[in-house]
């Protein structure tokens, strides 16, 4: 009997030549890193291992349910009527990437701050406004993810663990704030979701009595959504879920119908339900000591960063990568913004691209075979601490989403997580250009881990 | 070099010792059955393959909209006050099975015709009522597909080849009438189909100008659909669809509302569209000369039936079988009724049983495991004639879904067409009691190739 460690290739070569042999799956660790390696070791621990447990314990039982739709600033923490959140890590404007400064400048003409472009820019460079991240107030925005004082947005409540998150609603695909444009037809339709759409929600979620997510994203997941890149499914069952209270309440047909056309028209529209759910179930776990587990992946189309449980809220940053994927005609890799977004919560929580296997219909839209995506949540399980029985894949004989990103996973299996996103034009103005996949960068992991051991 | 013709094992032996081999794979056509063999060969001619490449093509570029709904009296052709219609192959009343009769003293007492039971059942023994195959009226029915004059009837039309299908609509699970449950609640649930939801869907289906259910069987493929037993995407993305032609209408808010719960409280709705709409397709190819492709299959719960083009409207028969399945607690294989229901028109038309592969959820509710369901469809492909691009499977590398079942492959191979189906208690009044899966009996094949032989 021969035992092979290592190399595959040796152990098959040994029974085709019909030797009795086993082979033991190993690499070494930290990709043979020594000092990685080593940092590992140390935190093998049962303290650890006991604080991982309780997270996704948290996890798994969060509850995410929709509770009313409100002005940004009557809501969401720390927010003026000169605050300009934006997503990914803290950045200020000299060094904001062309997207997310053409999301800035509509905003400050949306808000009425600016009456034109130039002047928007001005203001943008004083020190008037207040940049900050999203999730430095318990939101998140998708792309540039800028949330501005009047917009209307989502609040998601966690019911278990009594923690709130908000997110912006989404605009529709192509040119949209979110991915840089700011041209009369974005504007417009903003100062139309201020005024009609984002009201008229609030009045029929809050006729609801609360909206839960858990269960849309659950079902959702059935029908071939992974919640971040395809939200068709998502989307239709929300509208349905939703359209009792519209009609119940003494919205009027004409506005009820308008509201309708939108939600409909847009199959991304739950990726802003899908994200706060998402957040309000993260949020759940920070600051739980020596718990290694990533509470957030977030880009800022500059920086990639990533926030650890144990680690509170401090940010770990790498330069942020261009995706791989499928542009829209006249387009392609040389027009792409870097990563950008606070969307990979979808990912933090095991969604998006830790749950391609349920949504083959997305390699369409950003490239590559059926079989990719099955394989790519597979090799997610290899870095996570649980499977979340409530999002059931039936591609992979129902198992479980792969959930919590264990950092010591990721630095020991080498296996950088897969993430799902839109790619914005790198100048500000034009908006989307295509879809793809990236994996997160392994230096900030590497520097989490770092700081974790010295905890 | 060593051919290997037949058992694979002998092939991979001789592999196995490191021997230059290779392997073709072939059975003995129709099973080794001499006689079948001989009429098989007979059909293996240019007429019947130039016959069966026309109903291809008019079977891929048919167009199914729903149209209109209207009472079943004024738009179903030779429909009287005195007929019943109901599913499968026309048979009388003393040969009903169970749930059929249930269902017939339902529509009598529903009608009006009878006051009770004892009554109704004394009038369908008599010669006044018409009984006859909903297919006799280019209609549809799920289960005992029992249509009576008033009932309101969906008109769906077949846009390219100008024919029209109808079916009723969707009662919902359980105690309904075409699993023959026929109580108070019952017979409620259809006056209000006929007084207020029939009528609401006839003003939205008209505001609309016709709903193309192509396109929304389409997507509910990619939703993980198969559009028999799962149709949780097709309602829907269904009323999503209709909705704005509610609201548009002169409905007013309430009655809009009860229609909305009603429809989405029924994960099955979709179903009563799914079907006429593979009615209103395969009906194109009807009698096309030398064509073996098999234009309907179905079921009275005693009789199972093929129709096939070149035969025109001539059924061949078996007797009909116990569906394998899943049972509602209480409930098993020995209260199950055979086989019942017209629905098997989504198998003829290459959607349920044969698109099983994007549907790996239903495993959990017919029974069998993730696997069993791709391996459905990618065994259907073998005695079907094309495969439908707009019906792309996600699972299969979006190959299309097996179409246009030839008589001849079927025999040739000895690949059953699977079926997957809802199951009736065999008694009436009961209703539906698990759902499950079947093969289409092998004799009715047998005698629809013994007389195409003849033609």
């Amino acid at each position: 009997m021969i035992i092979n460690v290592g190399l595959r290739s040796f152990y098959d070569s040994l029974r085709a030549q019909g030797a009795d042999a086993i082979h033991v799956e190993w690499r070494p660790p930290a990709g043979g890193d020594l000092e990685l390696a080593r940092l590992l070791s140390d935190l093998d621990s049962p303290e650890i291992d006991s604080a991982n447990l309780r997270a996704v314990e948290k996890i798994l039982n969060s509850k995410p349910v929709l509770m009313d739709v409100k002005p940004a600033i009557e809501v969401v923490p720390k927010m003026t009527e000169l605050t300009i959140l934006h997503s990914g890590l803290p950045i200020e404007w000299k060094r904001m990437c062309g997207p997310m400064r053409g999301a800035v400048i509509g905003a400050l003409l949306y808000e009425g701050l600016a009456k034109d472009e130039k002047e928007a820019e001005k203001l943008a460079m004083s020190e008037k406004i207040d940049f900050s991240p999203c999730h430095h107030h318990r939101a998140v925005g998708p792309m540039a993810g800028v949330i501005s004082s009047s917009m209307p947005v989502f609040i998601v409540e966690n019911q278990r663990h009594k923690n709130r998150a908000y997110c912006t609603i989404n605009e529709g695909l192509g040119k949209v704030l979110r991915f840089g444009a700011y041209d009369r037809e974005v504007l417009k339709r903003l100062s139309w979701m201020r005024d009609a759409l984002g009201p008229a929600l609030g009045v029929a979620v809050k006729h609801s009595g609360g909206i839960d997510l858990k269960v849309l994203i659950s079902q959702a997941l059935q029908m071939g959504d992974e919640c971040h890149n395809r939200n068709a499914a998502g989307t239709s069952l929300f509208l349905n879920e939703i359209m009792p209270h519209f009609l119940g309440s003494d919205l009027d047909k004409k506005t009820i119908n308008d509201v309708v056309r939108f939600i409909y028209g847009n199959r991304q529209f739950f990726l802003n339900l899908s994200m706060p759910a998402c957040k309000a179930t993260l949020d759940a776990v920070r600051g739980i000591k020596n718990c290694t587990l990533v509470s957030a992946m977030a880009r800022n189309g500059v920086d990639f960063g990533i926030q650890v449980s144990g680690l509170d809220d401090r940010w770990f940053t790498s330069p942020a990568e261009v995706p791989k994927g499928l542009y829209f005609p006249g387009y392609g890799e040389g027009d792409a913004n870097p990563d950008l977004g606070d969307s990979s919560i979808t990912e933090t929580a095991g969604l998006g691209g830790f749950a391609m296997a349920t949504a083959p219909a997305i390699v369409q839209f950003i490239g590559g075979a059926q079989e990719d995506a099955v394989g790519y949540t597979r090799e997610m399980y290899e870095i996570t601490l649980t499977e979340n029985k409530s999002f059931a894949l039936p591609n992979l004989g129902f198992r479980g989403t792969p959930t919590g990103i264990d950092l010591r996973k990721v630095l020991d299996t080498g296996i950088m997580p897969i993430i799902n996103t839109g790619i914005a034009h790198k100048q500000a103005g034009v908006g989307q250009i295509g879809a793809g996949i990236l994996r997160a960068p392994l230096g900030c992991f590497k520097k989490a881990l770092v700081a974790m051991s010295k905890c």
